[in-house]
């Protein structure tokens, strides 16, 4: 895959500097899904590791190189947790800088494993303002999601383990933020698997990223308005967006009641607990049955941080049916 | 380990005829929860599997080895869907008899997986009454979990996995049913890891194998009255009590509340669904959080198939705190 900032060699040197806690996820068809959906569905499963998400990939790379030192980062609370306990087993001083917004479940967390955690009174991308800030005044290293090459080529170690899959599939469903995991997962199935469709989710209340890819420059919103914290970004990343326009098959938009009934399916028929940005790519099926008619769609099921009490109001007996 | 049924050289051979599905499972420190229990706590997580239990593991070198044929098993859910998932792979013809009172969500997925359904008018036991009849009349393989050395071979190898565990551990909490899963997980470790404590749990509302291992003799119970369906036997088996006494280290007795509780603790600190018997491990922690404090414990969450419903009525929020 020419052009893109990925490269295949750096992603599999990359597996060898990832805790194997994180590699070698799950990979399995959810047949229970399959009548509600009207495809064959795998789940690429990301929630079984210390941190509930596929973030560990990019902060072992990312502290690998590191250690001993310092850095900070932005988060909306995976990335945070991620590379505190990448940055604990090797002896990195971590701060993040995280929304007062974010869900506790993910602020406690970050606490909780050792990182210093300072929050900003608004959204994640001031939290990213806040970083560069703090990096320049203590000339520490500052980590960029999807910007930071290890961050994509951590994500990207997905996609290895995807075109490695037993049963073929016909397209991947990838939640869209910053854009790591759809550049990383992207770039390599694009270079070793490229019949595979690769789709993007964001939702509709956070479209920076989607609007971008569609009008093929960068495009910024003033706001977000979404239950999809992981992944609610206003101010695309140019060189991301760059990456992206060369991998990514489609980029869809989802609404909000289609991301609760994703998270509800996935409880009630495959019996996972998943963070909202996690049940994008079973809203996007539930958007668009016809169009996956038929295929084997893989869905990466990106984190299950969430607060308790909010995941039993979206999913839970009150609402249910 | 001399002395009992299994043989370790068995044991990696069955891998080799088990789907890689169900192999490799994760196994991962929850941090979350070390707080509340006061020990180090791992999880090995044998429900991100197209069946969602262990039991696939048993079943795929049963099915190797009748390839074409018939086979009849009673389960209490999970045997019978694992059956049928590993039989349809092979061209197997799989009869299934279960309580009618068992979970629908696990007799649903049975009839989807294409086996034959019978149901009996009583529990788990009856029902493998019942499967001895058919076993006889139509000349096909009987298939006894616990009885039948694959189901045991087929759990054994997640002691393989255990022992190959990059941090070391102390103790490992085996939920106690037929015997299997206990049996073959524990001779691996007593072969291998020999200064492991093996823990069984079984509820005291169906506590027939804990005092029968407790007794050193057979002892059965009327009846059982828990949630935890997936191990509620009467009738112990004395080729698995023989091989019990050999490889547990301790087996203990909880109560049903504590179940719902680890249910909940493992929901709300770790993000998993599990059904009641794959919370016994964490409940046999609850009861006695003396016993293993500032141990390294790792629990077996052997099984995800529950009715919804029915999950949330336990951990709901109408229910929590």
């Amino acid at each position: 895959m020419a052009g893109t900032r990925l490269d295949i060699t750096r992603i599999e040197a990359a597996r060898r500097a990832i805790d194997p806690t994180f590699l070698d996820t799950p990979l399995y068809r959810c047949e229970a899904l399959e009548p509600v959906l009207g495809c064959a569905v795998s789940v690429k499963l990301e929630t079984a590791n210390p941190v509930r998400s596929f973030k560990g990939r990019g902060t072992e790379l990312v502290a690998s190189q590191l250690a001993g030192g310092a850095a900070v980062c932005a988060s909306a609370g995976n990335l945070g947790q991620a590379l505190a306990w990448s940055g604990r087993g090797r002896g990195l001083d971590v701060t993040v800088v995280a929304s007062r917004f974010a869900p506790a479940a993910k602020l406690d967390r970050i606490r909780a494993l050792g990182a210093t955690l300072e929050l900003v009174d608004g959204d994640f991308d001031m939290a990213r303002e806040r970083t560069v800030a703090i990096a320049r005044d203590r000339g520490i290293r500052l980590v960029e999601d999807s910007l930071d090459i290890e961050t994509c080529e951590g994500a990207a170690t997905i996609g290895l383990e995807l075109v490695d899959a037993a049963q073929p599939f016909d397209t991947v469903l990838i939640a869209l933020g910053g854009g790591a995991l759809a550049t990383g997962v992207g770039h390599v199935l694009k270079t070793r698997a490229p019949g595979v469709e690769v789709v993007c989710v964001q939702p509709l209340g956070a479209p920076a990223m989607t609007r971008s890819w569609r009008e093929r420059r960068v495009v910024t919103t003033d706001s977000t308005d979404t239950i999809a914290d992981g992944v609610a970004g206003r101010l695309p990343i140019q060189e991301v967006l760059d990456d992206l326009l060369l991998v990514a098959d489609d980029a869809v938009l989802v609404r909000e009641e289609s991301i609760i009934a994703g998270m509800r399916l996935l409880l009630e028929h495959a019996g996972l607990v998943v963070e909202p940005s996690a049940a994008l790519g079973i809203a996007a099926i539930l958007e668009d049955r016809d169009r996956f008619a038929g295929r084997h769609v893989v869905t990466i099921v990106c984190g299950s941080n969430v607060d308790v009490d909010a995941y039993h109001r979206w999913v839970g007996t009150a609402t249910r049916r």
